[in-house]
């Protein structure tokens, strides 16, 4: 038996890491399956002695450092599940030196060593499996690389980070931002600096990875327009629902061009759209191509067993094809391209705006409003007066047409700037349909 | 070039066919970066002349016979793109014994020779590629084999046919059924012979695919309990939406048990369900596991592009294991699994059911039906009489709790009897929540 089982040496040992040993265990028979042959976890590393002793391995397997691994010749498939880019980058550069297979559930680390990581595979002739780095158990990478592989996908739009969608769904049931984001660190939906979550940074993360895989060209993290959900107001929320017919979500945005967009911001979408009815933790993308039509793909992007789920896939996929005989040949990724995808400055983005002025109520102020976008070629086409004073402010809503986002951000400018017709910074939220 | 270039033969000049010619050359550059080599249509077979003339390929890659095909030892994979039992079966056969992979769309034709083809490709080493056959471009049969492996799949719920979908959508829009039918088939959207859409044969096959992969054990078509939506009245499903929030939707169901529940009918379900904002001619799968949770992937579930897309990614799957060297052996698949999962018969299928009764409108009739319902254990959540009356009869309609089917239908066979109370043939639609 032992030289038809395949060893594996898994790296960390907290939600995600418990989550595979947990489940290669329970589901043994349904992987055996798939394999042809057995996987078993040889051993285990994490610098934490108590997680150690907690794992339910005997000591002998267990180490505090993943040398102990790298050292092994019979581990043929490291699994990374340390998180971050400090050990986690010097243990997967180390494990493929070593001709090593990996798999790893780090969005952060593949954001931004993308091109070393895939090329040190490419260049030793072992494969790199990241199914769970983007969106867990959902097989939006497989999709993406080999279920659309006669595609050319020409947009992506995802809910890529649950945290923020629970918390906006919260709000539009009635939750104040703070109430909710509460609520979401209680059920463990947040990560430890929530920041990450709600400012976009995680969303963007994965979409610097789908991108990358959709375009072939590199679309770094670091180029993606990012704006958070932490200024968002149920009073917005509440009215794009019953004047609009307007939910709202996080989304991450690509679309291919003559230069690419590629952003993360809160953003309204019809109730009839196929992400709308994406809500709470859950995630989804939605992947229109220009042969099979528009793929959406949801579930649960996070968690334990979700996230065991992805990186067991990507364990079963190797396991397979090492013991189908060619040492998992199939799976080394192809060198990288080298360029990144140009991505156009966010000004010149175009997008539907949702504008509320909160204005005195006076004569003329409309007429001022609209004299102010026009003069920017922003036009409008639904408007939308609320009787209701705040603070001696009416809110005065628009939908504009499509507009480039430069031209919205310098008619904002000098509209904010006349404090005695607009009380407060104006809100300004995306639409896409 | 020519050693780097891997050659297939097309058999089937038909809608997908031609999909898949004209994506081939339309995207060869996608297709080409995807498998690290070109793909080339080598030679195309049909019986009509005409379609071969019009392909856009010269005659001497044309033949009105497959054999050409088959004695082409440059040509690796074999695309079936013909449909149906007969020729289908004989070309697939006989390329897996001349030892080529197959690339086939045919539903058909797996439902019901699954085990030959399998094991065959299994003897030959080759590989069979049928990501078409369920969902055309949605890469559910990739979901399920590689992006799901760690899981043990617990149920699937499936909107697997277009046809059927549009027509119930078009019905809940205020389309009498024979309306609903004939906008389908002007659109393209109906089968030759409608009667495989309309009374579930389509989704059964599909089903049976999806549950064999899922099982790891044949679920074969026959088994299925079919029941198609030709009988479906426009006023349950407006009833049913105004009355207790629910959508109509022709499912494919299959659960795992000590005996496994596989049925295609015509189903409620609450408008809050992820297969509820499927409408029109599009599919969904949701397939629930025990790691991965509740998973969803939908889009367009026929037609030539989607078609070709879901054709064209087998392809390349195969392109790009042959290229890697090691002939593709990495895809071969296992041997299939002998015997069949074990069937529930449908009277022990536990549904809840929505009721119409069609009652004189007289004293005692709701304690005639609902002791008679009692009598046979069938409990009712809620019920709601309408005032208006048809023909002397009035809709008395209900919701039962979860109810052996056995026992609904020996106490409807039972009430239906009662000529003085009941007035037509009671409606009864099962409903998953």
């Amino acid at each position: 038996m032992a030289g038809n089982t395949i060893k594996i040496g898994l790296v960390g040992l907290g939600t995600v890491g418990m989550g595979v040993l947990r489940t290669l265990r329970k589901n043994a028979a349904v992987v055996r399956a798939r394999c042809g042959t057995n996987v078993e976890v040889a051993r285990v590393a994490d610098r934490d002695a108590a997680r150690l002793r907690a794992c339910g391995l005997p000591p002998a397997k267990c180490s505090g450092s993943f040398q102990a691994i790298l050292d092994d010749p019979s581990i043929e498939i490291v699994v990374e599940v340390i998180g971050g880019t400090g050990a986690a980058k010097e243990l997967v550069t180390k494990a493929l030196k070593a001709g090593k297979h990996v798999v790893t559930a780090n969005k952060a680390l593949l954001a931004s060593e993308w091109q070393g990581i895939l090329s040190l595979a490419h260049r030793k002739k072992v494969a790199v499996g990241y199914e769970a780095s983007v969106m867990a158990g959902v097989p939006v990478i497989r999709s993406i690389e080999a279920g659309l592989a006669g595609n050319r996908i020409q947009s992506l739009f995802g809910i890529l980070n649950g945290t923020t969608n629970f918390i906006l769904t919260r709000m539009a049931q009635g939750l104040e931002f703070d109430q909710a984001l509460q609520e979401a660190r209680k059920r463990g939906l947040c990560e430890a600096d929530a920041s990450l979550d709600i400012d976009g940074y995680d969303a963007a993360q994965k979409l610097a990875i789908l991108g990358t895989l959709s375009l072939g060209r590199r679309v770094p993290a670091a180029s993606i327009y990012r704006e958070g959900i932490g200024q968002i107001e149920r009073f917005d929320i509440e009215e794009a629902r019953s004047q609009f017919d307007y939910v709202l979500r996080p989304l991450a945005v690509l679309k291919r061009g003559a230069q690419v967009e590629a952003r993360v911001h809160p953003t309204f979408i019809p109730t009839h759209h196929p992400l709308a009815a994406i809500e709470n933790e859950f995630n989804a993308l939605l992947i229109n191509t220009d042969t099979a039509g528009p793929i959406t793909l949801s579930g649960k992007g996070a968690g334990e067993k979700p996230a065991a789920s992805g990186v067991i896939s990507d364990i079963v996929e190797v396991a397979r094809a090492i013991r189908k005989g060619d040492g998992a040949g199939t799976l080394v990724p192809a060198a990288p391209a080298a360029g990144n995808a140009r991505i156009a400055p966010i000004e010149e983005v175009q997008s539907k705006f949702y504008l509320r002025f909160s204005v005195v109520d006076r004569p003329k102020v409309l007429a001022f409003i609209s004299g102010a976008l026009g003069r920017h070629g922003v036009s409008i086409a639904t408007c939308h007066q609320l009787g209701r004073s705040e603070r001696g402010a009416v809110p005065l809503i628009m939908v504009t047409h499509l507009t480039r986002e430069g031209a919205i951000r310098r008619a904002l400018s000098g509209i904010d700037a006349s404090h005695r017709i607009v009380k407060r910074k104006t809100v300004a939220v995306r639409i896409e349909e």
